[in-house]
This record gives structure tokens, C-alpha cells and sequence, in this order.
């Protein structure tokens, strides 16, 4: 068993510290194996921020997302120029507070899931824990890491006083899963 | 030109922080390329903690360090595990603080470069800047990166109110290298 997941929109969206916590609740907290990347190119210069995490049961060779089975995008640019290399059948996870919807054409080879990610996290208070509300719908619908890992992972990572923000934002995410 | 850097370490050192802060340094402030991984298997259980950066003028089409051109070490698990991996004429930097010389067998075929760099920023106040301490002595041995797209990505990143903390363990590093 072999995921691919990549995070993608802007800067400062926190999308690498949410790649590395679910990187990190697998390696810590479950016997899966993880690789988290963040690979800068021409492409990615003018504020675009892309984070991949693989996990795997197996030994990870290969670090690098080839064809993600779950996309996550925040930012309309991110949409623009990732959901085409999402593997046939995989998930894309839309911000709709950013991001428009996912053209016919492509929404009809994937499966694809809409929520108010950055204004639910607004709600919370913070924006800022967009990330992790993201992080709750990934977890949720991929069912590959123990919520009470990721709980744990992100508890590690997140600035002291934050925790019970984090926390709530994390079951946000995975509650709308749930409802939808 | 390709260079591939592993730092290596413990969990808490922050060395993920600081290979985040060198590639951004080169997609936000110059025209090369970066990507930076960090791969979780079952040998990095218990506490081990170690993050790469690949830096190259061309795209980056394989993003997995094989020989490190450098490695930090800054816990002896780390080098006890890492040294023999180093590219031939590579260069170690061992933070003496925690890690004993470099087996004579090793030392041999590289250069090393001894320095203590948890204490050193222990001495700035806050051993939790050792991380950045050690990018400094990275980019000084280096060359690979100008000093100033470093210390602009180092503020991007830090939390606010250590930023003149942060700046001043870049250059001790910095410094360190040049008295040596």
C-alpha cells in the first residue's frame, strides 16, 4: 500500500507544517513509513507553495509524488496547474473559499470533494489553521493514518497555546467527511 | 551543479526548520533549484530526526539524497549512521557539543570541520538556535547560496521577536567557519 498526497497553494497557508505533521504521526505514532518533499522550481517562484507526503507500509525508494492519489488545493493557481496530474479515480479536496470549481472535463476522472476549508478556519478564529482543518478532511477520507496519530502529531508541532485551536480545527476537517 | 546536504540529528533540533529556511533561501531569493525532503522509515524510530536539501542549477527531476556532498551531525546516533555515507572528499560539520570525533577510518577520505555548535547557542541565550548556527556554518563552507538570501529566508520563517536572535546565530556560524 503506496499513498500520494500532495498539499498545494500559496505561502504562508501552512501546507509543509501540515505535510510534516502527517509525515510525522505516521513515523511516531503507526508502523507506516512516510517521505514529505517540498520541491522549489521555476514554477514555483511568485508565492505558489506545494508540500507531498507518500506513506507507505513498505520501504519508501522513491520520495517523489509522481501522480497523487489525494490533491489538496488552496489557492486557485494550485487548482489551475495541479488537479490535471491527479491519478484517474483519485481525490481532489477543494478550498472553495479560494478556489473555483473544478472544470467538467476533469471533475468527471476524479472524485471530487468541496469545503469552505480557509472560511471554517476563519470561523475558528484563525485562519492560519486552515492547514490543519485540511489536514482533518485528508485524514478522514484517505482512512490511512489513526486520527488519534495525527491528533498526536500535530499536538507535537503546533505553537504552545494553540493546541486546543488545532485540535478543533483537525475535527472540523474530518467532521465535514462525515456530513458530506 | 548538484549539492546534496543531510542534516542530522534529534527530534526538537529544529534541523527540518533549517532545510526548509536553505531551500526557500534559494526558490525565493535566487534562481536556483531546491527540494527538501525528510524520509521516515523504521531506522528513523526513537527519536532520530534528519532532513535533506538538494540545490542544483537545473530542475531537480530526482529528489532523494544518495551521497551527501555535506553532512551535519549533531547527535551521535546520527553520525555513528551517517558519516560512512558521505560522498568521497565530502565534508562532515560535528557539532562537538554532543557528537565524539569522527572515526579516523572515516576522517580520512573527507574533510572534517569540528565545531560546538549547541553550545555556542547556548551561549546566544537559547540552545534552540543551534539549528540556525549550523546553516550558517553550511552556507559559509558551502558558498552554494548568497549569506543574504539566507538570512532574508531565516526571517521569513522564525517566530517574530527572534528575529535579531536568529540573524545573530546565522553569523556565528557564519564566522565560525571563517576563524577556522
Amino acid at each position: 500500500m503506496r499513498l500520494e498526497l500532495r498539499l498545494a497553494g500559496e505561502g504562508g497557508q501552512g501546507l509543509i507544517t501540515a505535510a510534516i505533521i502527517l509525515a510525522e504521526a505516521c513515523a511516531e505514532y503507526t508502523q507506516l513509513n512516510a517521505a514529505q518533499t517540498q520541491s522549489y522550481g521555476p514554477e514555483s517562484r511568485g508565492g505558489a507553495s506545494r508540500a507531498d507526503v507518500i506513506i507507505s507500509t513498505d520501504e519508501i525508494d522513491y520520495p517523489e509524488v509522481k501522480a497523487p492519489d489525494v490533491l489538496v488545493v488552496m489557492a486557485q493557481e494550485a487548482s489551475d496547474k495541479y488537479v490535471q496530474g491527479v491519478r484517474p479515480g483519485g481525490t481532489v479536496i477543494v478550498d472553495t473559499t479560494y478556489v473555483k470549481p473544478i472544470p467538467k472535463s476533469e471533475a468527471e476522472r476524479l472524485k471530487v470533494v468541496e469545503y469552505p476549508i480557509s472560511a471554517k478556519a476563519r470561523d475558528l478564529g484563525r485562519e492560519i489553521v486552515a492547514n490543519i482543518v485540511a489536514l482533518g478532511l485528508v485524514v478522514e477520507i484517505t482512512g490511512i493514518v489513526p486520527k488519534d496519530a495525527v491528533v498526536a502529531a500535530v499536538l507535537d508541532r503546533v505553537p504552545k497555546g494553540t493546541e486546543e485551536l488545532n485540535k478543533k480545527a483537525f475535527f472540523v476537517g474530518v467532521d465535514a467527511v462525515k456530513e458530506l
